[in-house]
């Protein structure tokens, strides 16, 4: 039996790793306890490596292992049968029985969430991920185009589903067609925990009776337990000899399945506490201790088999956890939200299963008449805002950037043509958090909204610009984009300094000037502006990065030597361009660079990517000096 | 009875219409027989709406109207109840209704898809519409807001939905959420016509066990004959009734209903005739000659009741049917697909119900194993052509641009983070046509797309133009996002003149150049030049407006003393901006000018609304000489 440091090492934590070599003497189909066995050690390393990576979800990676050992060991015969997450964010278990199975080396296990690495969602190009998933809903239809490609007519197309995913839309638009085109060798698994991001589904947006919704699209509808070994096997066997119609699979699942203080989620539960984010080191260590034990009583573990890493990189900045969480403009949000429904009852707030992530939880709580939870189902909620605002009252539409103005953009102009006002709030908006990936990156969000008529951009960078909201909300006869970023948060300046519409002077300088909009950027001009001394580089921010530069403020901003733009999304209209198109009749002798995105972005920890596209500290010093 | 001219005037048609005055002796609450003779009065003036507008849609107006005056008949009873058409194309139908009520004067019935008249699709703004419709299935979700939005708990809100419209993914997002809120009096109609944009919805995507899928999500489904008066007496009745849940009637109609010859399509029938379009002449008089007759048989019209209208503005360019269609880019892309498919077996071809619109009908015709008929589903649609693409086939994704960057932009963006190539084909790009309306307008889809990595836009001009298609989808490393104006098409230019990446000629000039991309602008361009006399203004246009310009192409263009550039869209990332960024540096003494939509765009006929927005011939000559 091994025996565990269960304390924190001032040197830091020390890891606990099986070693997937050593795992390949449990034969999960020659035995219930192998099955069993082998489910517990990726879970042990898939809390390791989200550990290690300061991040990551660790509550449908546990709920999901058992489905995905069983993709493995009852379904999957052909060399070319296609699994792929559609939820996507249990991809540290996922990554897990890849290495198991001799997929991912064992060094790549310290390297979730970072560049190069392992993505935080599963992305084509890394190892044998088949298609980038994370956005929700899309499953079903990616695991169709790969149906009509197959080469061999026997193999399978798999797809995990989350239950929470199934209230997206597109789930029950790709149904049909599959059964219309008689897609046998089609399988979803749906990874049935029962809890979404913030808490039960059946307390989010129930999903009504299932068998009846998916039998009347035509598709055989089983149900089985998703961590019983018989149950998955029987159910997963009648998936695969299925000859006529694509097949669902319900697998009741328990989320945080495996380590039991994980498991416990009360049933008036507010926030399942270990949906994302990286555990404390408390609850790491417990947890180990709990998964050896358990190991420990059908299967001899001995020290050759585990390896130990010490997690000298530890990098929160990432972490999204409750606990963990630093002050961001989420929580200052949900203050101003409070202020704002306090005194007026035409305001509401929709929100799409992200309550603590762009902070609805405040109103929902005090004003719960004026909250509507919309579920996982972004298009429903910006189509129900445009009538809501209608009818005379101000909706609050909230989700993240990527999602808002990417899923429901139809929706959005839509509402944009009725000439109504609808405030869409953005969160996890620009290049930060890298760790996540690709489906949670806002950078083409800027450019999108930019695009519509009726409509503008707020990007506050500290509270004091995110309290302006307070009164644009009323002031402005567009709709508002409310763009914020989640994860920094600069010193905030004097409510005197900040004026609707103009430029907020964050640091004085004499010779150049670096303007930018958001917390993130604007952070990252300070620093850049103190690294080059006192009165060299001004700082400024300017919330409302399309409405046209009042005329004081160009002039003031023209007067530079040099003046370096950083914009936090792909090229668009923006602070840049709009300086570019003055610049002619300025007079002004004056040099205009641009720092900013101009691909798609790399994603892994925040430092990495930043210096990738020249946006850290030291290139963004460089591109002033040079 | 009525005599009818039933011949084509010199002078042009003349129109019938019943007096809206005259109707109100019909009382359809009193009896069937009023109800039947209403309903057919209206489907005259529809006729008659749509024959003077040059473009409409027929079949659904007339499957729907009895459906509408249900609504009112039977249904509604509060000053407060809402009722609006999610389909939105019938909304010449629901136009005549509100005509018959009093509630649009008979002076608009000649206004239909004109500048400030009855827009194309229902819009706010416009009488008594609610909210605008037309970008199909937000339906529900905008029932729901106006739902939680009574002041009057006894109200109903009724939305009526096309069969076809069921297959898009918000519907099915948007019912739990209404069961979980016991929506009683929240009711939706579907109007069961069978008959979708191109062919029967059983050929295109059969929609299942609807009751199953609906009672699955908690509503109460019931049926009715959607064209018998005592059927939908029965069922809106029950709907009225029902406490406790929310209601889903699919109505059994039949598409064209109400004139013989437009009701019959075969059970094999490739593309039915009168789902848009104006009727030709010939058409409109042998349907209003039966309506009247109808009419007649158990109602006395006489001459008072009439009115004639002499329809002097014909303008006959915004008509889509397919009699009537001028050659355009969808005709010449129908065939380069067909060259492209001929000789290589990785291409799929993917259609959400528009292979007329789209052109891919000769592919579904000859190569239809490479051929996805997707329905109404373009979110579905565009993953499935990821996958297909990771695959190592080269998928072509049609829809109108409006649909397809807006509806499916976050499955677009996931693709793109994939690093595959994908061709997205985009109709109906730009402000023209105008008379559908802004569901149908797509002029933010260039932003859009520009806001996006690893895919690039190409806009051909004419025929010469697009066939670089042919050489661009194998060169390009990137995705490629066609955006084809359907609707205009000057005269071609010699292949030797065009070069992939590269700037047409299209007329020489000395003093002034206009710069712009596809057929519409390039055909404006054309006549400003034309009428500047032989050497004074040079048209250029570029397929690939955010590709950067090559360095000869820059220097001439820069060359002239003033340049505009005419821009299809809302201000973006393209030409404009790219000369723009070159001036500082070019030492070259330009005028630079941009025309372009900057608003919100009108709808309304072609010339009117090219005025408004100062994109006529007139207002280009005028910005280029002032």
């Amino acid at each position: 039996v091994v025996n565990l440091h269960t304390e924190v090492l001032e040197s830091g934590l020390e890891l606990y790793f099986i070693k997937s070599g050593s795992m390949q003497g449990l034969d999960p189909m020659r035995s219930e306890s192998d099955f069993k066995t082998l489910g517990l050690a990726l879970r042990l390393n898939t809390l390791s490596m989200i550990k290690a990576a300061g991040s990551g979800h660790i509550g449908s990676s546990f709920s999901a292992i058992d489905l995905m050992l069983a993709h493995r060991t009852f379904l999957s015969e052909n060399f070319d049968d296609v699994f792929f997450s559609s939820k996507g964010h249990d991809a540290p278990g996922l990554y897990a029985v890849m290495n198991a199975f001799g997929e991912i080396p064992d060094s790549f296990l310290l390297r979730l969430r970072r560049m190069e690495g392992l993505p935080g969602h599963p992305e084509v190009g890394s190892f044998n991920i088949p298609t980038s998933t994370g956005s929700l809903g899309m499953g079903i239809s990616k695991a169709k185009g790969f149906w009509y490609s197959r080469k061999n007519l026997n193999s399978n197309i798999t797809v995990l589903l989350g239950d929470g995913e199934l209230q997206e839309g597109q789930i029950w638009e790709s149904l049909p067609g599959a059964s219309r085109d008689n897609m046998s060798g089609l399988i979803a698994i749906v990874d049935g925990n029962k809890i979404q991001s913030d808490t039960w589904v059946e307390k989010t947006l129930p999903l009504g009776d299932l068998s009846k919704r998916v039998e009347g699209s035509g598709w055989l509808y089983l149900e089985c337990d998703g961590h019983d070994y018989s149950s998955l096997r029987e159910t997963l066997t009648q998936a695969k000899t299925e000859k006529k119609k694509p097949v669902f699979i319900y697998a009741h699942t328990q989320k945080g399945s495996g380590v039991s203080f994980m498991e416990h989620f009360s049933s008036s539960g507010r926030f399942y506490k270990y949906h994302s984010g990286s555990p404390s080191d408390q609850d790491y260590l417990r947890a180990v201790e709990e998964l050896i034990k358990k190991i420990g009583s059908s299967y001899e573990l001995n020290y050759s088999q585990i390896f130990l890493l010490k997690n000298e990189s530890r990098n929160q900045s990432d972490d999204l956890t409750p606990k963990t969480r630093n002050q961001s403009l989420i929580q200052i949000w949900a203050s101003i939200l409070e202020d704002l429904f306090e005194s007026d009852k035409s305001l509401v707030a929709l929100d799409a299963d992200l309550a603590y992530d762009t902070g609805t939880y405040l109103v929902a709580d005090k004003f719960n008449s004026q909250y509507i939870q919309c579920g996982i189902a972004e298009q429903d909620m910006v189509s129900m805002a445009g009538t809501l605002a209608l009818s005379g009252k101000i909706p609050f539409v909230h989700s993240f950037a990527s999602f808002l103005t990417t899923r429901a953009a139809e929706q959005i102009f839509n509402n944009l043509s009725e000439n109504s006002k609808v405030i869409y709030c953005g969160f996890l908006a620009g290049l930060l958090p890298s760790a996540p990936g690709h489906s949670h990156q806002a950078v083409s969000d800027f450019g999108i909204v930019s695009s519509f008529p009726n409509i503008e951009i707020f990007e506050p960078a500290c509270e004091t610009e995110m309290s302006l909201m307070k009164t644009l909300v009323y002031e402005s006869d567009k709709s508002i984009y409310l763009r914020v970023g989640s994860v920094d948060l600069p010193e905030k300046v004097a409510p005197e300094i900040v004026k609707l519409g103009r430029i907020t002077q964050r640091k004085f300088g004499e010779r150049y000037a670096i303007i930018t909009s958001g917390p993130s950027m604007a952070k990252i001009a300070l620093e850049v502006a103190r690294a080059e001394g006192e009165n060299e580089v001004a700082v400024f921010t300017y919330p409302t990065p399309n409405r046209l530069l009042n005329l004081e403020d160009r002039k003031l901003i023209l007067n530079f030597k040099k003046v370096l733009v950083i914009e936090n999304h792909l090229p668009s209209l923006g602070i840049y361009s709009q300086l570019l198109e003055y610049l002619p009749t300025s007079g002004a002798d004056v040099k205009l660079i641009r720092s900013g995105i101009s691909e798609l972005p790399k994603n892994g920890q925040t430092q990495e990517v930043l210096q990738y596209h020249g946006m850290d500290v030291d290139s963004i010093s460089k591109a002033l000096r040079n």
